[in-house]
């Protein structure tokens, strides 16, 4: 932390922040420039006290407090200088292939999960998403069709072999939706819904994270890190579009966001193109400059008709377009010295 | 919902927006100009069925669609045409008088808990806050004290009268919160966790509901509407700041919500200037202009020391500075033809 | 400038970082902390090298840099820190009055012009808006009378008295509204637009200068810089809203911004409450809000039939609803100890 | 444009907006839902009559406003369905050939700007930028070499046959700036600075319009409309990142603007990845996105020694880096179907 002074601050004012900082037990460092003094104030690592920033813009002339240390550790590339690979269905996920989850917002009934999983299965994809508990911001809207819907998902792996991805918005759901699925979906609404996060941490199921609408990088990785806090390793991270002025799009691609969090953590960036646009005719460009980007997959809403969806029609794509989009991102994917994986035979079981 | 063609739309490509529109249950109405076609779409109110507007996007021709109605219901003025009002202390929130809810952000000892409740209530204080589950981005900051706050809580009540508005930040802990607190805060991070509106609605406990740092007004209201609809009618709203690219203070306080809320709405609206700026040495004159805008009160942080706060201690304000605050709010409510109530004798148990 | 090496930097790495910081004529000061080291680098005034904290980026081991120095100078309260007060029409801005400018968005012809001016004369109004040169989005909208509307704003003063405040869009305007003009104004178009800046500047005249709408609280002051930097000391800031994520309202009035700027800088702060709501419901109590946070003044569009307008009718007051703004503001600058100033005779000549 | 009633609108107040918006000499078209009315103005193309929506803001009994035109024509792609397309030194910008402009921030000196010109050229670019006039937040700043510059600039030209782009800043320095550089730019600071637009579109030169950084897509395409309405059609546009309240980066690139544009006007799209992120460790992964979304080109910022450059030195790509970038992005392309121009031996002479 340092603790930027004001050009007015008198030698007493500077004594008196430098022996409050060392009273919270940090060493410090003074630099006297010749408009202001900076004080350094040094952490001290594993110290359990509350040493709050904030604390100290109160004292009398001080302008500025600034961090130094970055928030966030076990999250951090500079702890764990290597990518974090977990497998997801035989693609080795962070690693040099690509993973592709593709399904429907919202699962709506056993047939219409059916066709499209296998619809998508056929194009390319790898995991199979669709929403059983849906977070809507309207409490008339269609929320979901519950355990019906895991249960639909299960059915849907077992056909296609595609492991399943599905949002839990609740601690009282972890369990349950364990039983069915191989990745819990934090959606971003839930993204520092802490106790939630301490839940999934401590259920050790891969997780797939995605960026509040208004979070910023480092706060993606703070609420990575409650769930590295728990033990649990297999987190992948999503970005999904931020919330600015710009209306044209429902939300912005924060596309700058792939390589920096490449460079921060390493961690698994996966791209959610449907959301991060909501429209259908921009989510395959923007997939592509996704992977462009570095990121290592992809998760996409599918639709057989998505006219008739119950939600996000208009955003998701049908099944021949999300098959030109596979065809697409393949060919950025080589340009980039990546590639996509094969998708394996239908195999009975988990994710490992 | 207007469903606005293309300059280019084909007679055959209206027609068969038409068409959809229509299988979709609502009555169509169609606008030709000279320059393009705009087709209404009527809804009949009560039908079930999910009309999503997103699906038109889909359709052959079409350039935008439009939503007309606003989507809350309950919270909405035009439903009930006068202000909502609810008791609390004595105060009627919402009606004529300003309240003050004041205290630590969060609990951190009984004697420090039982100096500020005492401080806060000499000074004007109607309601006493502080946290004892509290949401932090870092995992390893202080994550509150849990029921032994909350004890702390309810004997501060016991002491003083103020009754206890504290956050509930899960599903689990809303009944145990019931026992000791008299209002259910609903922090900014968790107001589109709709499990937890949900419940916090169907407990039938007064609400005190936060705005998100990147909800829209409309989002707030929707987010009241899932309280409102579980037959919980006493909602105050809580303009806290929005998240902007300002990084001068912590929020942007978006004081033109107050009069905008104030006119869609007929709920009681609190300003937090304490987190809206995020320094106490801008809070108070957000204090008066929130209240100079039509606010029904605020919600303010206090603490006896600040620089020994574990949490937020740079935007709390010391016990004689709120007094300070209040005496300006005070003038500032008679300019504008409202009062501050006077505190009530200490009394033993709840808010009505 | 502090520069934030990364965890992992070597010895090798942070000497290299020293030495060039050494070459570029800054003096450096070591923190070495248990996980990284920091760079302080201290400038010495007045060198003119163009040393640019950027290029330490491209350094081996460097994380981040950041700034120690505010960027502005003459305009901060440190440099002078009593408030800049200067008059207009009577009223010492920036002291303890408070002024009100008030008039049309865009003066359209003289009958209606006068008409406006002795209106809000009469409500309480100092000086008169109205725009002869007119930013339009559209190149098809109404674009200002240009020289015509200059002249019906001289004779609008001299049957008013009320000085005039009109804005200028380019140098080649600037000695033409001078002959005209008591205030220049810069637009929120305007607002980096240097080469006007530092042309105002030069021109000594009266600026009212308002902020961008994306620009920061800093970037304003860098803007009143330009201007300072010129010589000229008579410069109004003014705070007219900024781009958000909320579509409630035209822009979010910053009102965090008003305070932050009082503290900040010795210039004084006038509020837009037009454009920072952008619908005339909501002026009167952003205005409210803004005499409450402690603006200095207020810059308000009044239009005898709104609903014929130009340009910005829906933002416009209508001069009955403008008077009971001058009533209530009146009574909320008593309650933080200020006052309006009476309205002098009409008096012939400019300002002083 | 359609009026929204509110749900408790009279008959009487519906009657009045009707007759208003007749009035003004529009048709209208009523919808009357059973929760409320909507009023549909149906504007009569090239009437001269200044209709502004917000003016029925005022009228009693209506809720919102909104428009149903998008309010460019000549930039839109339903005026001219087929791609604009130029040439740059022998590439068909807008066609399937992808353009690189790239060279220093500033012009800094003549044996700086020869050396990158030269090495860009090699490196595959096709066309070399460079800032002779800078727009500076701060009037400490180095503000460019001026007419020198633009000297440089026309030698580097004449020895590498690369066409030059350099920023206009204000009025004066078109005609000059004309005689040096093949294309003007405006930047984004400039992108509502309307007298310059127009000024811009009359000198009939090619122009790269930077998007300012918190313009929407439709004010972009808008300040296109400018120049396009004095009749010059060489325009490029450029998405150089907004500004969001991410700070993780110097501005958020908004990638979706590629597809968006795309899909609503025939005007090239050229990125630029160096102001969209603000660190050269960003830019190769941001270009390559941006040639995957669609975009037509890239203006790219290289500087032979960044660390010692004057201006945004931290964002430069070295030139050794830069042709790595121009081979990656040469991948891309031929993922997307589209190639890199060969660079032309040097010619004499001005772009057609």
């Amino acid at each position: 932390m340092m603790i930027i002074m004001r050009t007015d601050a008198t030698p007493e004012q500077i004594a008196a922040v430098v022996k409050r900082v060392e009273m919270a037990g940090l060493r410090t460092h003074l630099s006297e420039g010749e408009e202001r003094t900076v004080i350094g104030a040094i952490g001290v690592i594993g110290t359990g006290e509350p040493v709050n920033r904030e604390q100290f813009l109160y004292m009398q002339g001080v302008d500025r407090v600034m961090p130094i240390s970055r928030p966030y550790k076990l999250a951090s590339r500079e702890f764990r200088p290597e990518n974090s690979v977990f497998p997801l269905n035989g693609v080795r996920v962070g690693g040099d292939e690509i993973v592709i989850i593709a399904g429907p917002c919202s699962v709506e009934s056993r047939s219409q999960l059916i066709e499209i999983a296998h619809a998508v299965r056929e194009a390319g994809a790898h995991a199979l998403r669709g929403g059983a508990f849906k977070p809507r911001t309207s409490p008339y809207a269609f929320q979901g069709l519950g355990e019906d819907g895991l249960k639909m998902l299960a059915e849907a792996r077992e056909v296609t072999g595609l492991p399943v991805v599905t949002e839990v918005m609740s601690i009282e759901q972890i369990s349950m939706i364990m039983e069915y699925a191989d990745v819990l979906q934090i959606g971003a609404r839930n993204m520092q819904n802490y106790n939630l996060l301490h839940a999934v941490g401590a259920s050790q199921h891969p997780v797939l994270l995605k960026r509040g609408m208004s979070a910023t990088v480092d706060e993606l990785l703070m609420a990575a890190e409650y769930i590295l806090f728990n033990g649990n390793k297999r987190v992948m991270l999503c970005e999904r579009g931020i919330r600015t002025f710009e209306t044209a799009t429902r939300n912005t691609t924060d596309i700058n966001a792939i390589p920096v969090l490449k460079t921060l953590t390493h961690l698994p960036v996966i791209l959610d193109p449907s959301h991060s646009t909501g429209h259908w005719g921009y989510v395959t460009a923007v997939a592509r400059a996704g992977i462009a980007a570095g990121a290592d997959g992809l998760i996409v809403e599918v639709h057989s008709n998505p006219s008739e969806a119950y939600s996000d029609g208009g955003q998701s794509l049908k099944p021949e377009r999300f098959a030109e989009m596979v065809t697409q991102v393949r060919a950025i994917a080589q340009a980039v010295g990546r590639s996509l994986a094969p998708v394996h035979e239908p195999e009975v079981g988990r994710v490992a």
